[in-house]
This record gives C-alpha cells, sequence and structure tokens, in this order.
C-alpha cells in the first residue's frame, strides 16, 4: 500500500466549486493507485470569520475557548470535503484531530504535535477509504481541543507523513519555492528542488511559504515534501534530503524582511552585567531578539544593535528606558526604516568565498549594511529599506536566482 | 452543591446580543448559590444553513458526514457563551458532545443517549466553574460524532440532569405549556404544572413544546422540568411526577394536528390475509400509521379506515394501487381535508364519563367526527377540518383549558 499526504489550503477550499475541483485532483491519485490522507484547512477567510465573532464578545478572548470555536472551521471543510468524495462515488471518511488521534500539548491557538495515535487513519486506509483530516488541530492531555498556530494544518500534513513513512504534497497558493519571491524580482526562478535545510533557514528568515517547524519535522523524519499550486497546473518544488548531485548553487535563495526594528545602544560601560540586565529586560517583556551585533570595546565601553519585529516597539522603549535610568550614559538609537535581507545555500557550507562576493557586490551597488551575522549557511544584512530592490537585483541577478 | 441544568435554544442564542442576556440570567442563578451546567443549541438558523451547504454538494448528504457538520454549530454556540461569561467575571468551560461524555447509538441524525460519563462535568462543577454543553450531539462506539434529531438539545439537557440528579430549566421561544396552543385559542390558559404521562400524550400527539423522548427521560429518571421564556419575564410550567395533590382536572390538554391524510379501504374481502399484506405493503414503504379503525364485517366484507402523515400520500398511493390488483373489489377513499383532535388528561383514568361528555359536545355543536380511538389518557378524534375552530371553542371553554 503506496500512501500520500496532500494538504489544500483555505483558498484551495474556498467555495464548493473549488472543492469539487480538488475532489478530482485527489481521485486521481486514488486512481493511480495510491491509498490517501488528505489533510484540509477551513474554507477560505472562515477562521478570520471566527476570530473577528470571538473579539464581538471579548477584546481578549479565552485562548481555550478560541481554539474550541476556530476547530470547528476545519470541520466543516472535512465533513464537506467527504461528501463531495462519496458523491462522486469514493468511499471516503472525514476526522476531526482528536478522531485523527493527533495529540498536542503547549500554550492554545500555538500547540505542538507530540504523537499522532495513526490506527484508526490505517485501519480506513486499508478499507480503501480516502481519509480526510482536519488540519491546524488536535486534542491535548486534559481532553482539550487545541490548534497549532500559523501554518498549523502544513504541520498536520507533515506530521501525519511522518508517522505514515510516506511523502507529503502541499497544495497552496504558490506555485513551489523560488530563489526569491517573484513579488520582489519577477524573474525569479522556480527551484525544481531545495534541500530540507535551505527551506529550514529560508523559512525562519522569512520566506512565507511553509512554517519552519513543518519544514523541520519533515527534514527529522525525512519526509520528501512536494509543494505546487492546487491549480496542479505547473510543476511544484520538492523539498527533500540533501543530495551531492543537486545541483550546487553557492546560493539557493534570498529572503527579505521587512518588519524590522533595528536598535543600537551606544556607550555600555563594558561588564557583562550590563548587556545581561539590557536583554533579560527585552526577555521578561517577551521580545524576541533576530539580530544581534557588538563591536570590540573601546574606551571601556560597548556599543550594541539588535533587531526585533516592529510590533514590539513599545514595549522595547519601555524596557530600554528603564535601562536608560540605571545605566549612567548610554544611549538609545532606534531605526525602523531597515529591512533584512538573508541568503541561504548550503554551498556556503564549502565555499569560504560567499562573504567576500556579497561585500564587493555591496560595493559595487554603493548599497550600506549595517548589521550582519552568519549561521552557517546563511548570511544576513541590515540595510536601509531605500536600498532594498537594488540589493535584490544585484544578488538575484549575480547568483541567478 | 445544588446542581441545575438549564437549556436555551437557538433562538435565545442567535446573536452575540441575545447571548449576553442569557449569560447573566445563568450568572444570577450562580450568585444565587447553585452549580449550574448550561447546554445551548446552534445560535438562530445555523443548522439550517449547514444543511443547506451539505445539500449543495449533494442530494442526498451522507449522514455520518451530517453529523459531523452539523456538530459544528453547537460547538460555535458554547465557546462563545463560555468566552462570554468569563469576559464578565465568572470561570467557566465550554465541552462538545463528547467531551462531555455522551456517548449515543443508532443511525446518524437520529442518535439515541445510551450512556453519559458525567465526571468530567462533575468535576469543573466542584472547581465552581459554570459548564456550557453543546446539545444535540455525542459520540457514538466507532468514535464518530453523532447527532440526536429534533429537540436533541432538549433530550441532551434533561439526560445530563437525570445523571446529576437535579432539575432542569428549559429557556425556550414559548413561555410555558398551554392547554391549547393560543395560536388556536387566544384564551388559552397555561399550566402552572403537567405531570410527566399528560405531558408524553401531549407531546407524542403533537403539541410541539418537547419531544416525547426528552419527556419519557424526565419521566423514567423522575427530572423535575421547568418551561419558561428565555425572556425570563413570566412564570413558566413545571412538568413533574403525578401528585394526587395537582389539581384534578378531567382534560388537561387539547392537542391539533392538520398534517392528517385519512384513507379509508372499503369491501376488503374479510380475512387476516387482506388486513395483513395491506399493513404491509405500507410498512414495507416506511408508512407510519397513526389512528387505525376498523368495522364488524358485514356480508364477509370489511372496511378499514386509517390516518398518516399528509407527505406519505404518494406512498401510500404506490401501495394501495399495488393492492387493489391483488385483492379484487377494494375501494380507496382519500380524504386529506381532516384534523386529529385529541384530548388529554390523568382524569380520565378513572373518571369513565369522558367519551360521552364528549360525544355530547360534539353533538351539541354540530361537529361530525370520522376516526376515534383511546389510550388510558387519551381520546383522538379525526374531524373535517371545517369544523376544527368549533371544535377548540367548545372544548376550551367546557374543559377551561
Amino acid at each position: 500500500m503506496e500512501v500520500i499526504v496532500q494538504k489544500y489550503g483555505g483558498t484551495a477550499v474556498e467555495t464548493v466549486e473549488k472543492v469539487q475541483k480538488i475532489a478530482n485532483g485527489i481521485i486521481q491519485r486514488k486512481k493511480e493507485g495510491y491509498s490517501i490522507v488528505v489533510v484540509v484547512s477551513a474554507m477560505g477567510k472562515t477562521t478570520n470569520r471566527l476570530i473577528e465573532l470571538a473579539n464581538s464578545v471579548s477584546a481578549k478572548p479565552d485562548k481555550r475557548e478560541l481554539d474550541m470555536l476556530m476547530a470547528t472551521g476545519e470541520q466543516v471543510s472535512v465533513s464537506i470535503l467527504s461528501m463531495v468524495l462519496k458523491e462522486k462515488g469514493y468511499e471516503s471518511i472525514s476526522l476531526t484531530g482528536f478522531q485523527a488521534g493527533i495529540k498536542t500539548e503547549g500554550t492554545h491557538t500555538k500547540n505542538k504535535i507530540i504523537e499522532i495515535d495513526i490506527e484508526r487513519i490505517k485501519n480506513y486506509l486499508e478499507e480503501g477509504k480516502i481519509v480526510v483530516v482536519a488540519g491546524f488541530q488536535g486534542i491535548n492531555g486534559e481532553g482539550d481541543i487545541t490548534t497549532l498556530g500559523r501554518g498549523g494544518s502544513d504541520t498536520t500534513a507533515i506530521a501525519l507523513a511522518a508517522k505514515l513513512k510516506c511523502p507529503c504534497e502541499i497544495y497552496t497558493d504558490v506555485d513551489g519555492i523560488y530563489g526569491v519571491d517573484p513579488r520582489l524580482y519577477p524573474n525569479a526562478k522556480k527551484l525544481d528542488t531545495i534541500c530540507f535545510e535551505e527551506m529550514m533557514e529560508m523559512s525562519s528568515l522569512g520566506a512565507k511559504v511553509l512554517e519552519t517547524r513543518s519544514v523541520e519535522i519533515g527534514y527529522r523524519y525525512n519526509v520528501p515534501i512536494y509543494v505546487a499550486s492546487s491549480h496542479m497546473d505547473k510543476k511544484g518544488t520538492y523539498i527533500k534530503e540533501f543530495d551531492k548531485q543537486m545541483e550546487q548553487k553557492v546560493i539557493t535563495g534570498l529572503t527579505i524582511s521587512d518588519d524590522i526594528l533595528m536598535v543600537t545602544i551606544n556607550h555600555i560601560p563594558y561588564s557583562p552585567e550590563n548587556i545581561s540586565n539590557i536583554f533579560s529586560s527585552l526577555s521578561d517583556r517577551e521580545v524576541n531578539i533576530d539580530m544581534i551585533s557588538q563591536t570590540s570595546p573601546n574606551n571601556n565601553r560597548v556599543n550594541i544593535s539588535f533587531t526585533t519585529s516592529k510590533e514590539n516597539e513599545t514595549v522595547v522603549d519601555e524596557a530600554l528606558n528603564e535601562q536608560v535610568k540605571k545605566i549612567s550614559g548610554i544611549k538609545v538609537k532606534k531605526d525602523s526604516d531597515v529591512s533584512k535581507l538573508s541568503v541561504v545555500g548550503m554551498g556556503m557550507r564549502n565555499e569560504s568565498g560567499v562573504a567576500s562576493k556579497m561585500f564587493k557586490l555591496f560595493a559595487e551597488n554603493d548599497i550600506y549594511f549595517k548589521l550582519v551575522t552568519t549561521s552557517e549557511i546563511s548570511i544576513s544584512y541590515t540595510i536601509n529599506a531605500s536600498d532594498k530592490q537594488k540589493a535584490i537585483n544585484a544578488i538575484s541577478k549575480t547568483f541567478n536566482l
């Protein structure tokens, strides 16, 4: 029994007509002889509408109840898709998250899958049924309905594929993974394949096709993932294990984040306590720090810059005003007119010249960068927002993205 | 810990504003010191909208999937009500049917509750939480989500009260139980109390306030039921165990069914086989027979009349046309211009003169009745629809309904 897990996003099941259309795609696969598990999101904007309903009764709706409410969205879409499949003459059965054995833990609205009891799904597959599973949801140890947060249905699909030891097909609004977002660089090339490590790095650096944790599950359990358009009219992109035979590009992808606040603190009296206090006051307020850069002390004073999401600006102000009072002489500067630009590629592991090529490119194009951080397979730069397009064009052209 | 189960119908939770209003009523009871379980239906016309959605993909939607779909309606309303209660500062928790331990069996869309595992609810009540339970739904032995059919939320509420050994309050569109429907007799009197037996008889004879099976559960487990308007502005009606101290009315209630087809088959050659064949051909087509009346054979021929719901007319024709071909000489007459009128009262058990009082009343008012059937506490008559109002007025006035 060869199994495939397919996932269809909210846009693909937005209307009854669209559900009919994806049903035909599912049936096609079934006719090819596969056993099929389908994971679907809520129809269209249903989740947003449910959140609006919750907001109409509470400014800060209780999260346990919000999960209870949001989970109805996928329950509607699985039952409708299963009805359509049956109407077309195919045995099918819909399952909610808890019925599919998806056990989760964590904070409501942001749960993580900890285990899947796959028996029920396996039995239905053996009976020849197409199994339609509600994405984005599960049940926790207390028996409460939970949801998985952003990209939750992808996580459901890839985790099911991991448990069933089979490939996973993600049908979505975009037709694959591009080296650079085509909206930013119209000549962007679609990748035939990308390895898990690069995809994880790109996701965590801001490429929005898949959430990092979904790709992580694929990586950890070696689930081949195929990302393609739900119209199924073009070839998509395979995400799979790194393979020396893969085309060795130095840089596979370029990602951009615009939602960046860069903060620089100058003249910090050089002591580990001061630095620690500054970052503790931020983490106490749940401010996630992205890039950090510190220069060597000069006259026993250091300068530190970091970036965070713009939405944290108010709490960052609060934390740093506190520190300004405590640490004499420090000065805080903020810049929200910046972008983060990251290049990703497995090739960087072996090729040492990437950083220097990039510096040269920036120099040639008169682009001033502010912060630089590196990981094993990526380099990220903070640049002025006004230089963004120029940088994208130069890098995409040079590295053939 | 004194517990109360309250049930609110779809109209009472139609809008967010209405949910706010019933929340205040619930909190009032909580402040009086009660532990509270609230059962709610889906908001307004949600269930109808979900059924329409299902009908848009299938002329005859799969019933297992329809249950999956419909169950989302109550899941939305319980989460919203629980959010509202929390927003008002009261600890609350919502539960779906399966979370509330409601186990069912039977045909999908018409399941019956077979057992309730009440532990989870009890624990929450002990923690001081208001427990909000989705009505109308449960889970069967296969782990599939099920629904309970018409009046299912009442059944959920009364069954929970039976298990918790506490009273049940049903808040609905009407403000109590009337001896006769006030739309038919404007002077109709609301009953302060009615016993289970009378209420069951009235429900099964067509009074639409509660389904017979809900009252049956109340009767079997002796759950006092209070039926009142969800506006809570008027005193409602208590349904409880028969008690000799209750005001001994001969007739407690009068019910009318207009949806009646009366069929008469004349000149049937007198043999058990013929009668049996006729009714078998009807039951094979799932035609529910209500009243049956047969007169003594004359010249070895008998006449039989029966009533059924008008919606069965086509299949009745089909069945009887078949019989006309098989049994020589029989003649079929149909009359759909009739009403069924039933009087109900525990007093009939002891008082033998009710039938004769009724006959006298019909004679005085020149009302011709066609069929008569009796049970221990009721008598039903088929009359011409044109005589309906006259009969209602005469009976209601005479018996002070």
